[in-house]
């Protein structure tokens, strides 16, 4: 590099972080509809910074949801097109009060930038446009072509970029896409994941008598829609966390011991992880360990259950209704479909007297799954190499980007995962925050990827 | 009588029903301290209307929490003296929704009065104080000595009342006491109760991480709170609705064939109980009918639960907290106290690993009993009998007014519970009513008692 790119940054700091806070600010929930105009407002907001970081037919596509933004810079000729995939909707923020500042006030505490999707994914996201940017304005050129394709639905798996991707095959074609939406294993330990879980979601009630009952005059004689909610609940799972759904494992492949190996090589230490969350015990299937049972097991989780009196004080009531959220995550050749319909099967089966089921399928994506040794994940290794100092190790994430698949096998192109998250910067979570150590290398990893291939 | 009653209430009827109505305007929701204030109008309205009534001495006396009314007219000498006992706080109203007219705007359709608090104790107390107002307007004297003490925490299980009681023995003595806060058996079908069943409240949390977590990053390699929480809740029941808490059913007594043949006397249908509220199928102990299980038996019941997320769309959260409440009735001679520690001790041996429990109880009485053959309550019997042209039955009632034991211990008094109520009116749930059918032979009732004993 003749270019110092590092000096270019630094001296950039500063309107950067707040031109980032400014997207941050926007509270661009995708699974709100209230929120609908903020999700508009952030795509607006990206879709202006690609203008003036250099991008050309620079577009917004409404949707059926929330819209696609895209852009593109294709002068490099010979050279190969990356297709650099983000997302700029974020994640509710509920419970709120657990949040240290306000989620859409964003603030940095010791080096990091606290915001709902500082780091899922509108920081991470920001990294390329100003690393191309950076590029466009210093050496007048790109050494690739370049696309964009962001969307507003991806915390909602991504219900209308399928059908926007099979419409504009030939617009978005690629000979990689590029995504940066995942961790870093550690701080200074760089990854690149060549795996995400699949996903199903689901909701599910259960009705028991037409009006809440008062439990006096009927506790003990009618059917409670609470007690009928937890004993269905309860079993999902077996005493040590294994799934007891009837099919629910099927397509998922056994550990090989080159893959036990692979995992080994992250050293995760178990230990830090109770620590970090306060936690006694860790919990999961037997016979794995954390990193294995996230990267390359399936779960089925409770997102939200609920029913009866949550007020202060008591209320002597018999619940008429409950109400649960779960999503699974997959992996292999697990089908959600399949997965999702074997889950309905248990539900209906263990539905308890005088409780009456209704359940309504969500989401649904496959897992993906690339091999690390293609030349396009190993020149992203040693970029990391290059800014980090430490080659990438090649992982497993346990999240699902559905659309990563859906981009993957319609593009007819590998997918490079390039994180630059951590895994503990409470994504999903109250107080998400990004690292901004992983903001300054992430520009610098990018330029260097982007001069590499 | 040589005073027409029928025609009094008759000819006041619209006045009476209009005073009730503003009374029940009052949102006196006892449990919740924003409404605080409105319990204290509420208790200020039926002061009021003691005096318009003619009553003496009479009082708001504070208390810890919300305040007592007492007042007396002792001039019916060498007559017994009645302790009329009663609530003016109400149960809270949610699910809002449910309701068809607002829970605090009365509104009379097809001969009911709806509104929260209508039966539960507003209505029925009312009725006293109306009967008590109607013998002295027109006989300018009463035919026994009487003394109220209605209070506004009947609803969270009177926290206050007993050391007011103990405070005040002698003021409160009375030869028996008199409530109106249980129901008849069906239309037409007038009852006495002789037991209440007793009852203890408790609350529980269940904490795993420190923070919510994406259920991509740690889904099925760390504990979450749902999970634990539906699986410890779970174990409190067997699939037969039996109560699984080692200790729980101590000091429940058996039912003797003499009891059984009383609860089949009131030939309770429970084909109509299904249809009524559009259940398949009722639930409970094995062995028992639903009077029987009702009336005889001991239940615990979930009155909420709740964790994670349950607004709308999707969120892959692990959640850190999961609550639940919990209120147990009691039978016989069961301990509150000792049913709390088996429950609490149940709970802490059966916490999943990785999570912590929280337990904290609440409310707790004792069941209460009488004797039937008392001269007090056969001449309950004849006073419906008079009105309604029905002897009234004997029964046990499902439902805990805890006061009552306390005060018939205390002051060493029966307590005759003539219920104006129908069980289907809906107290501590949406659309709660009174039908007004009850209301009329209601006071005629009352006025016929006064004058009998």
């Amino acid at each position: 590099m003749s270019v110092d790119y590092k000096a270019y940054f630094a001296e950039h700091r500063e309107t950067h972080l707040n031109e980032l806070k400014e997207w941050l600010a926007i509270p661009s929930i995708s699974a709100l509809s209230e929120h609908k105009g903020d999700v508009l407002k952030a795509a607006e907001w990206v879709a202006d910074k690609l203008k003036t970081a250099g991008l050309e037919h620079v577009e917004i596509h409404p949707t059926q949801g929330h819209p696609v933004v895209t852009a593109d810079y294709l002068h490099a000729e010979g050279k190969p097109t990356l297709l650099i995939y983000g997302h700029y909707d974020v994640q509710p923020v509920d419970p709120l009060h657990l949040w240290q500042t306000p989620p859409f006030e964003p603030d940095i505490r010791d080096g990091k930038l606290y915001a709902r999707g500082a780091t899922d994914d509108k920081g991470q996201l920001f990294l390329h446009v100003k690393a191309i940017e950076a590029i466009l304005k210093q050496e007048k050129e790109l050494p690739v072509n370049i696309k964009f394709c962001i969307e507003g639905e991806e915390e909602i798996s991504s219900p209308n970029l399928p059908l926007y991707l099979a419409d504009n095959t030939d617009k978005l074609a690629a000979d990689a896409i590029l995504i940066s939406d995942t961790s870093l294993l550690a701080p200074g330990k760089p990854a690149i994941s060549t795996g995400l879980r699949g996903l199903c979601s689901m909701e599910l009630s259960l009705n028991t008598a037409n009006t809440d009952l008062h439990s006096g005059s009927y506790g003990g004689g009618v059917p409670n829609a609470l007690h009928a909610m937890v004993s269905l609940l309860a079993s999902l799972h077996d005493a040590q966390g294994r799934v007891s759904v009837d099919g629910f494992y099927e397509g998922v492949q056994e550990l090989s011991s080159e893959m036990r190996e692979e995992f080994a090589k992250q050293n995760f230490d178990e230990d830090q992880l109770k620590k970090d969350l306060g936690l006694d015990a860790l919990f999961g299937e037997e016979g794995f360990s954390f990193v294995e049972r996230v990267g390359a097991r399936p779960t089925l989780e409770l997102n939200g259950v609920w029913g009866g009196f949550q007020g202060e004080g008591s209320k002597t009531v018999i619940p008429k209704e409950a109400h649960a959220k779960i999503t699974c995550r997959l992996v292999a050749d697990q089908d959600p479909q399949k997965v999702m319909d074997a889950i309905e099967a248990h539900l209906k089966a263990h539905t308890p007297v005088g409780a009456q089921l209704s359940f309504t399928p969500k989401e649904k994506a496959f897992a993906f799954n690339i091999d690390p040794n293609h030349p396009f994940l190993q020149k992203a290794a040693d970029a990391f190499e290059n800014v980090y100092g430490t080659r990438a190790l090649f992982t497993k994430d346990g999240g699902s980007i559905p659309i990563v698949e859906k981009l993957s096998s319609t593009l007819n192109a590998p997918a490079v995962m390039m994180g630059f998250g951590l895994p503990d910067e409470n994504l999903h979570a109250p107080n998400e925050h990004f690292n901004l150590e992983n903001f300054d290398k992430g520009l610098l990893t990018i330029v260097d990827y982007l001069k590499q291939i």
